[in-house]
């Protein structure tokens, strides 16, 4: 559909809901589709072949953090991320504004970018929206995204509006900074949780010339119920022929509610760290394995899954790796959870295709398991 | 060669050393074998087919800790250890008798057995030679272990042989108490650092009728000629038609150097243990990949290795892996160490097999890489 870095073709629709290709150097990707998050070079506890197996095209790998440790010319010497990571398929970093507003404490943001604190050993890290570039070029990114500021929640509009257009006019020396031909770049839109904000920031990013469009700024503590009404609202608002990423999200309803909405790609935290913390994604809700009442338990973790773990282990042997802080546990259950994962876009991907999305989502929304984290509060990539 | 729980056939032999085959209920293994110690069930930071996968037939794991955390009534009520763990290889477990020393300050030993203080929660747990038994077959073990009073060092010659002597009483209360006759059970020998203590157990213990015979109280700190001096009288002590186990060694050159002895099994936690800290068996001697001459060093662990984790990581990732703590790097060196140790053995029956095992034996122990831990101290596996 366009001869830039990356190209995209959408392929089937059904209401909003879109089936696309993503084609990148790195391989080309079915979407929707969900990146699992490797913030430090690694998705946790996996190995990059395992990712593969599990049907994943693309991962997400974290500007800041890298930059921080081991350094973005570390990874460049080494062969760029690729390489360093031994990973075959495409990756989209991401540029270090979310880590201005989840490391807030230690940082400062002004015209100029935001300064970092390390987080390590308190060492100053100048982010501008020209070195995010500089960096994600020297990352070897498939995909970069411009430097954003995210806007916390809660925030009033002025705030809200002040931080939006920074947002704007860092997306604009973004693009100037590119150098790289090969390497596609996404602006953000923001606007807290304020309709006419997120109409205006989406007006002013989409009138630049991205490869692609992120909504930021949700599932950063704001009630469910808003942030899926901002996120619908901001879908609508993007180009129908570039890809559309909203950012940090979510909860399997959330990813099949946003796919709903036509939003193309998905990342999020949940399947790996709540594997780390014993909690499993499954057909029949969430699962605690650190239960009392799994120790005896014989059966799978998830009757209707076929992923390695549910092939090898039983509920009461993960819970007894779990108890006993065996690492084979955070193994297993991640590999599981990114299964499900990745299950659960091929299963809407044939259901618009099929155009039967909406009996799909709406089972899975309404009568479905229960996978919410909480009552009402949208989480993130806090990582 | 005999019809009992396990087939032991000697193939071929080089001076001392030997190629056996050890016939179970799980699979023929080719000695002689090293066994990757698996405590609680699990081999640390890996998955029972990347075991298989690295050539291991069969692990180690342990009956105090598995009595502790799940209990032994957990692992029956989930099949037994192998459906437990997933694996499909044979089992050998320790009996308990080395937590016994390596514990000491929370347990008390008399006549009867080991008074257990729970490492976990302080809960009493009695082991005797009778109980060890009958956990072990609850288990499902594949070779058991007879419960032994592991002697510590330094230990004087009255201590030793009081030591031995109640090692032999458990011995024949071992035998008496085995119920299944699809599990096999060895003997131990102890004897502290005395070659006429060890000559007076060896002869109580191979005059019992178990299965093969382990050597054990040895890599407990005692000097490392000294090991190798006991190591070596003992071997030749043990009937040449049953499997000889030297527990708890050891280095590369450690076990090269019993190979030669005629020891044909092998366990020690170094391979993981050391992955798990950072350190590498590498055909050019250990490397801490901490280290920071590794940080932008793009080539593998060790040129001379085909494992998964040289074929894809190169040593800048690996020391980025550990100095952010990621899993993924306890795991690729893990797995690489295990594949150092499989290999060894590899090399070491194929060595044997073609009438060469000096040379290949010399040429590791002379002009060889240095994989020793320290100056003269052995170790051995506290789990």
């Amino acid at each position: 559909m366009n001869s830039g870095p990356i190209d995209f073709e959408v392929c089937a629709r059904d209401g909003a809901a879109r089936v696309g290709r993503l084609g990148t150097a790195h391989g080309t990707i079915v979407t929707p589709a969900f990146m699992p998050v490797g913030t430090r070079a690694a998705v946790k506890a996996m190995a990059p072949d395992e990712l593969r197996t599990l049907g994943y095209g693309m991962i997400l790998a974290n500007a800041y953090h890298l930059a921080v440790r081991p350094g973005a010319d570390v990874v460049r010497e080494l062969g760029g991320l690729h390489r360093f990571m031994g990973w075959q398929g495409a990756v989209l970093t991401d540029s270090g504004g979310f880590q201005a507003m989840s490391l807030a404490k230690t940082n400062s943001i002004d015209e100029s970018g935001i300064c970092f604190r390390s987080h390590l050993d308190g060492q100053r890290l100048v982010f501008t929206p020209e070195s995010a570039i500089e960096i994600q070029e020297r990352l070897g990114a498939d995909i970069m995204m411009s430097l954003d500021e995210c806007t916390a929640y809660p925030a009033d509009a002025a705030r809200a509006r002040s931080s939006l257009e920074l947002t704007a006019r860092w997306a604009e020396r973004s693009l100037k900074a590119r150098r790289s031909v090969a390497q596609a770049l996404f602006g953000i839109v923001q606007g807290g949780v304020y309709p006419e904000l997120r109409k205006l920031s989406a007006g002013q990013i989409t009138a630049l010339g991205f490869d692609g469009f992120a909504v930021g700024g949700l599932a950063v503590g704001e009630p469910k119920a808003q942030m899926r009404e901002i996120a619908a609202l901001s879908a609508g608002l993007l180009p129908a022929d570039k890809p559309r990423y909203l950012m940090g999200v979510g909860t399997p309803q959330d990813v099949v509610a946003a796919v709903a909405m036509g939003y193309d790609m998905f990342d999020c935290v949940l399947p790996t760290r709540n594997a780390r913390n014993g909690s499993a994604f499954t057909s029949e809700g969430r699962i605690s394995i650190k239960h009392a009442r799994y120790a005896r338990d014989g059966s799978p973790l998830d009757p209707d899954c076929d992923c390695r773990t549910c092939r090898t282990f039983s509920r009461g042997y993960l819970r007894h790796l779990y108890m006993a802080g065996e690492i084979l546990a955070a193994r297993a259950l991640t590999e599981h959870n990114l299964h499900f994962y990745s299950r659960l876009m091929r299963e809407a991907q044939a259901a618009i295709s099929s155009g039967t999305y909406d009996a799909f989502a709406r089972g899975l929304m309404a009568a479905g398991p229960d996978w919410e984290e909480g009552p009402d509060k949208a989480t993130n990539n806090v990582a």
